[in-house]
């Protein structure tokens, strides 16, 4: 036991992590997976001149990072055409939703968010003792208007819709989300996680003023530029929002490498169309094998692709763990009923023929336990 | 104005920033700096095979980086001779002092450091509401008996102590500091903040068990393993406290290409005594700059030295402006008497060259004022 008495709210939080890394698993089971399609990691990778970028930035490591990020901030900003000052650069979207909640969340304050929606964002709330109140997916989306009537209900400061959503990869159109806003209630700030939105189709992005007080959104290099590990997100939102953010941040947390990583791969547009229709390609394929073996699967505006097992938790559970036994990192979402599904990154056309390998015969074993 | 109130803590918070980074400074003064002396980096860089380590593993980025940091925790624990769940990797000294900040202090927590010490750590004990107390150093050292004496009076949670020293770059004995542990008070966790203690004498290191539940020990690969943009640094405590990161820690947050190099340049022994030795001369000659232009130095034990220009902290402020207008990235101490300093980090040789070409000139500017 530690000589010093833990806070009372950490002496309550339990030592957990939000989800188990491939890592750990690989240990567990003794081998590499043979293919990585569980974290929604983008297995294309890097543009080669984000890579480049990357390895011509390790020798200058001995360097902290900008602690503004000006480069990156201003080619962001230049990116969407809005000023820098609505820009705030972070360790992923992970730190930045962390920052968030510990700028307005305290002890019993309330926060919505989906029934099986992104786990570690519970995690930060949990963390600085929020009080976490949940609503139920509707028809496998993530639904704004409820999800802002319960805050209104409750009288929430945070709410947080992922569009488009994860773990189902389905997506509300950007017309019914600025037709959604007008109902945020006051004292209340909805955050828009748009993690994947560069896969989605145009008509998904919302058209907000940057002004907007009770909007903030985060977008990550972590997905569509395929750079998870490099840990670079921000958050667009107005000025004093944003400032806010310099009370409380590590300021010179950024990877100096990453910063220029992230920097190369935004000017790099070809790449990323190039990323994005290698993502339409493996989105339908995975449809097909789907489809191959009797079972439906979501439409996807995400690299991944949920598949309906058809049956319930179990039978995906059992499904799950029969592909991971076969050497295939999936994932699946946590909640009923959305936890009928697996949850299968867009890989490389290998990367998939591995799974469907898997698939298969896993989906046999797995109906042969529950006859 | 965002539309939900920050909490009552945050509020009150300013949004600062510990440091200014000296890419601000150039942008403010229209130029690069020539030599960049400022922040304690290590110019000389980290090891070939950690730069080799960290350009091979920019196309692998598309991966998140192993939560559990398994492989340079297990490397770390080999190297230091302790069990691995001693060891908690973070992003870099700064974040590990943020959660520890936070696992242990809520407002009105007394906290105790020394006047001018490590000003990060501080802006975490303000950002959880912590009571900061402060003590003087006592002839340029900190005096951990005398934080531990302040610790049991005033009751504190935490008292933080660097060794060695930064701004001034002393050093205590091992030995002093071992014999002093046994005043930790009652509920009090010590900090012990050894980020420079590679380039300390061997005696500078006290010999503490790993099971002993009342320090926690601050290492990182910023300063003698020449990483600092990487962001990796580790804390070695009794198990439960390492543990307790587990709470509320950014489980995702470690860079994947700074968790290849810092396991690679943890490996590459020769080369971290050849930058220690080419330390050593560097100390060696800033002693010189100074006492050829009649002033003295404090004997380092870090990779950086603290001039003393001999007169007050105005003095040295203006001493500082014209080698900073002159294109010389340096820093000096906050608090009196320390601030009669300049902080000089140790360059290579052309980028000492340029330091004593401009110190001698700003001296006299500095002077010429005075009069």
């Amino acid at each position: 036991m530690p000589s010093a008495k833990y806070t009372d709210l950490v002496e309550k939080l339990p030592a957990s992590v939000p989800f188990v890394g491939p890592e750990a698993q690989e240990r567990t089971r003794g081998g590499e997976f043979a293919a990585r399609l569980g974290a929604n990691e983008n297995v294309f990778g890097p543009s080669p001149k984000a890579i480049k970028a990357m390895s011509d930035a390790a020798s200058g490591v001995w360097m902290y990072g900008d602690p503004e990020s000006h480069d990156l901030r201003h080619a962001l900003a230049q990116h969407h055409g809005i000023p820098t000052e609505n820009i705030m650069i972070g360790e992923g979207i992970d730190a930045l939703l962390g920052y968030l909640v510990r700028m307005f969340i305290t002890q019993g304050d309330k926060v919505v968010t989906s029934a099986g929606a992104y786990p570690t964002f519970n995690y930060h709330v949990d963390g600085f003792g929020g009080d976490l109140v949940k609503i139920p997916y509707h028809n496998d989306h993530e639904d704004l208007p409820a999800l802002l009537a319960k805050a209104k209900e409750v009288g929430a400061k945070l709410v947080y819709f992922a569009n488009p959503d994860n773990p189902m990869g389905t997506t509300s159109k950007g017309t019914d989300i600025e037709a959604a806003l007008d109902d945020i209630p006051d004292g209340c700030l909805l955050i828009l996680d748009e993690a994947y939105v560069e896969f989605a189709p145009f008509d998904a992005c919302p058209n907000i003023p940057i002004e907007q007080e009770n909007v903030i959104r985060m977008r990550t290099f972590s997905k569509a530029y395929g750079m998870a590990g490099a840990r670079v997100g921000y958050a667009m939102a107005e000025a004093d929002l944003i400032t806010g953010f310099n009370k409380i941040r590590n300021h010179f947390g950024m990877c100096r490498i990453s910063q220029a990583g992230a920097l190369a791969a935004l000017a790099d547009t070809d790449y990323l169309n190039q990323t994005i229709e290698n993502i339409d390609q493996a989105r339908i394929r995975i449809a097909e094998i789907a489809k191959n073996h009797g079972l439906n699967s979501l439409p996807s505006a995400t690299n991944f692709v949920a598949i309906d097992c058809g049956e319930d938790g179990d039978f995906a559970r059992a499904v799950l763990t029969e592909v991971v036994a076969a050497g295939v990192f999936v994932r699946m979402p946590f909640v009923a009923p959305q936890d009928r599904c697996i949850r299968i990154s867009c890989g490389r056309p290998q990367d998939l023929d591995i799974f469907e390998k898997a698939f298969g015969p896993a989906l046999a074993l797995a109906r042969r336990k529950r006859a």
